[in-house]
């Protein structure tokens, strides 16, 4: 196989802050290898525990993106293929806040209290390369943990329907700041084509992060980032949905939180009846019994939850969306080889 | 250790069918071992495809409890612990069902919508005890696939606060019909007592279940459970919390769903906070970038999230609960091998 | 006509905290006036601005009842018709406060945050009876209005089903604290009987209340309250309905807010279509441009939405409910005028 | 007063279908009167019951809005005066239809269920513009009646914040498609302005609404609507609010419904304690008692809630937003006694 590859670090000047709306920073073919680099969602303005984001940042501001990329042939129907063959931190720290009415465990702008805020804090996680670990220090009593590394992207996605621009804080049918753990290395993200040439971004790396983001911010760090770049012509993919080696998964993101789950889970309902041949009512059943059901994030404009299928379980899939992950794999593989 | 062993399999009239408002089926010691058996939360009526719930069951007679069990000592302000040693499937199938107007993805007479319910299907489960997989079938299109047997309670609670009787299909803080696959042989649940002997009832086994139960029913069978009942005195618990060798969990039971993932990942900041001697702020932080947040249920009259942590990640958390689990997990290997 | 008057005013031994599982005060016939005294929400506890509900209330002791009431011939699948020919405060007070992590605009026990409570306060309502005004003082800047009486009562209610007991705070399918400022003196009240003799009971009288009850807490007064209670055999009431001389109206009690709106709504739908003879579709139509949608209470551990549709508009409707309100509009005219 | 008068109809490209992302139809100075034309939400190709929405429309060409007005010196932070002088039928005929899931009694895109759609019905409604009425006839069974005509802008708003274009069909802090019966002739809308220029647009005329628009769809019209269009310099509003002659009103909108509900209150609470000059708590306490909450929509992106507060309560409240309402009605009644 032969794949162009493509370096590609914005500019402060091309740090782009919504899907849609943006002047994409190139065109590329199907089929392309991008080696990028991302800023934190702070822009790298929080870098010590005295940088507060209400001082030191300012909407909207936040969350930058790389991107948009414009991919040659994306047309309204098809879809994107994003394969991240490689997320790794670009810095050896990362930071995390609270920030005020923000978060899933405070009130916020949406939903409203006369409460007083919760305190702004920075954390400085130590990062560790080489043994993939993230250390947290307490800042009340002595208290020290290094929790493993696992990368992934809080943000991904393209241009939304509906002629509409959003901000890269919020995640919707476009994807967009899904913030779910399961974006890692090895996996494909698969993202419907809303407006000609998809318009693809990505952002905010996290060096790891818990379910459902209680705090609204996870361990967050600039990332340089491969990922292998594809289209499917003719295939629909309303709702973003995600494929590794081990698992299918769908993802909803809406407000109230069952919302977000009904839209995921029957997404796996229709995917598993089609992959499997078998009626909507036996998938019910079947995704019912069989499916993982992790949070991803709570925090945001809209909330996002994932459903995840063990592949085992389903049969012979390897037609599924013309065989794109295991395509991806070999062509990550190779590189990953030829470095 | 010399722990008493009680046999009991309810009679049916003996079926508790209420967390609260029922006599006791006996009085037991703190450090008892009961040997239970449970119906399945159709009282064991649906046992083919042609047995619609519509038809062969009745309000209120649905999730037949095991109990109430009073625990001798115990007060307001106690904590149960109920470590599960065991929990075998006692026949060898289940079943499982769409119920009208019943699960994640339909309309509900809650979620009250104008259209027609979904058909009632029922789908029998092969249980292979043996080889610990349930076999489903599809009705539609020829599929069949086996999925590994990981056996659990659906229901787990003690009698309501505040003189309150709930229906056996409720979770709420009192535990009850919390329905999280989390809750299976090894692992210790502690329940906070509200009233005295605290009326401690068990149920709704089920062969497995998915995260979120979106058909509303799992793969439901009659169990054959022995788990050991002890008592911590002075200890309180707001809301259900569960130990396994490996996670410290959490449970809340709310609605909407973000609430009930509010109420289990605030249980669990207060809970991480005092364990290693942090800041609530800090504890917030560390548990934002830790917690696996996997759904328990999304159909029942108050849905079910459930915040877990890797322990090892805790420092020395042996004091937890005076030692309880580790105390259980002792006498279960005592149990277990006098066999 | 003849109607039976009964008086009953409750010791502090028979107040009431339940809905359900509490021996009945006593049996009355179908037609029979209860001329009844009601405490406030505190059981008159709360008499100063000194007197804190966190200290000197203790739960479960709010929210006291007056009942149950045995209606005799009340069996599962009937209606107790509750028309309130007059609500009167008792004392020439009455007392709003709030309470710490209750209320819509603070977070609470099920919203979980970790923000700090708000700050508890009373303020006590002067109320003038003779010119029907109930008047506010602020504590904060020198502020002070005299508000229009509205006398109310919050709690009215019948046993719950599937043989549950649900403390007086919860609003639900059996009534219970809807907190709908519509249940005023000249309205009837449908409840749908649960258990035989339907146990009613009532309480929680406000001089006043604006809608969605914010703060948690009402203009809170002691009650003299006039009832007229009747039986309908027969015709069953899933959820709590209510019936004036100019409107007809529904309610759902549920979260979240939707779903007590989207329950209130169905109802709606499905009374018009049967009352005008039309399609559900058709009524559908008609409801959503004819329904005022006043939110009942946004704080209760369900919240309670009302439908209200002009019957105006509905053609002859006489026949409703076999001509209940208006029988209970005459009973009240006599009883009223042979005062 | 010497206020210019522009009169305005868009040519059908002009109809514009979001906010923001579109360039001004014009420039205007605040102080001007806009006589202008608003088509129907169908871009009027609805007009018979055989006209089905799902047939005859295509997104996102729906919801049409009249605009965007540059407001000559309109700069983030301001707030813009829209106060409504007349709201009239442009035909003698409106439309209502059910919408393949979308509506609050039918599962949806967002709130997905496995269920069947409803089926979708035109109901064409007589507008009587002399008697002010709207009749409506009913498919199945025989039924027909005049409901008030009670004219209305379901959608007025301005270009949104960060940056982002929202779709004409979703509401939120920058007004849009809020769908409040309250928009109504006589009221001063005040709106938050995010960009230069304000960018304000206005549409979605109805005939009359329902509280809440349950079926998702009012009695649709298209309308000839005078406007006042004024600027306050240096004074923001967040969410936007509503005055009439008798209220004041503040709006929230987002999901779940509650959410909206808080938004609305915690406005109200923090106006109402400005203008009074009282304690937050205060205004907390006086609100809860005094505040009627209709809801607005339930069936849009984001769902709406209106707080309104009669203002003889309230004190001298003359010097509000600098007398704007009062400058307005004067203008108005000037406008109108010059025709």
């Amino acid at each position: 196989m032969n794949h162009q590859i493509i370096k590609f670090t914005p500019t402060e000047e091309q740090l782009c802050w919504t899907f849609g709306g943006r002047e994409p920073v190139m065109e590329v073919e199907p089929g392309t290898i991008l080696e990028v680099f991302t800023e934190d969602c702070f822009a790298g303005k929080v870098r010590s525990e005295t940088d507060l984001v209400s001082e030191v940042c300012e909407f909207p501001s936040l969350n930058p993106q790389t991107g948009p990329f414009y991919i040659r042939g994306a047309e309204p129907g098809d879809t994107v293929v994003a394969h991240f063959i490689e997320i790794e931190p670009a810095r050896d720290w990362a930071v995390s806040t609270t920030v005020p009415l923000f978060g899933a465990l405070t009130s916020t702008h949406l939903t409203a209290t006369l409460q007083d805020p919760l305190p702004e804090i920075v954390w400085i996680w130590e990062l560790d390369r080489k043994t993939r670990q993230c250390r947290f220090r307490s800042n009340v009593g002595e208290f020290s943990v290094e929790l493993p590394m696992d990368p992934m992207h809080g943000t991904v996605g393209v241009a939304p329907a509906n002629l509409e621009v959003r901000s890269a804080l919020v995640p919707d049918a476009h994807g967009g700041n899904m913030d779910t753990p399961e974006l890692r290395a090895g996996v494909t993200c698969y993202l419907g084509v809303n407006v000609e040439g998809a318009l693809f971004s990505l952002g905010d790396g996290h060096a790891r992060q818990g379910e459902g983001e209680s705090c609204g911010v996870a361990v967050e760090c600039a990332m340089n980032t491969v990922l292998y770049l594809d289209l499917i012509k003719g295939t629909s993919t309303p709702w973003p949905k995600l494929e590794s080696d081990k698992y299918l998964m769908t993802t909803g993101s809406a407000r109230p939180l069952e919302d977000a789950f009904r839209i995921a889970q029957v997404e796996m309902v229709d995917w598993v009846a089609s992959l499997c041949g078998i009626g909507r009512m036996d998938s019910y059943q079947l995704v019912s019994q069989l499916v993982e059901s992790p949070l991803a994030n709570v925090c945001d404009t809209n909330y996002t939850s994932v459903a995840k299928v063990n592949r085992q379980y389903l049969g012979d899939i390897s037609a599924l969306y013309g065989g794109a992950h295991q395509h991806a794999r070999r062509v990550a593989a190779d590189y990953l080889s030829g470095r």
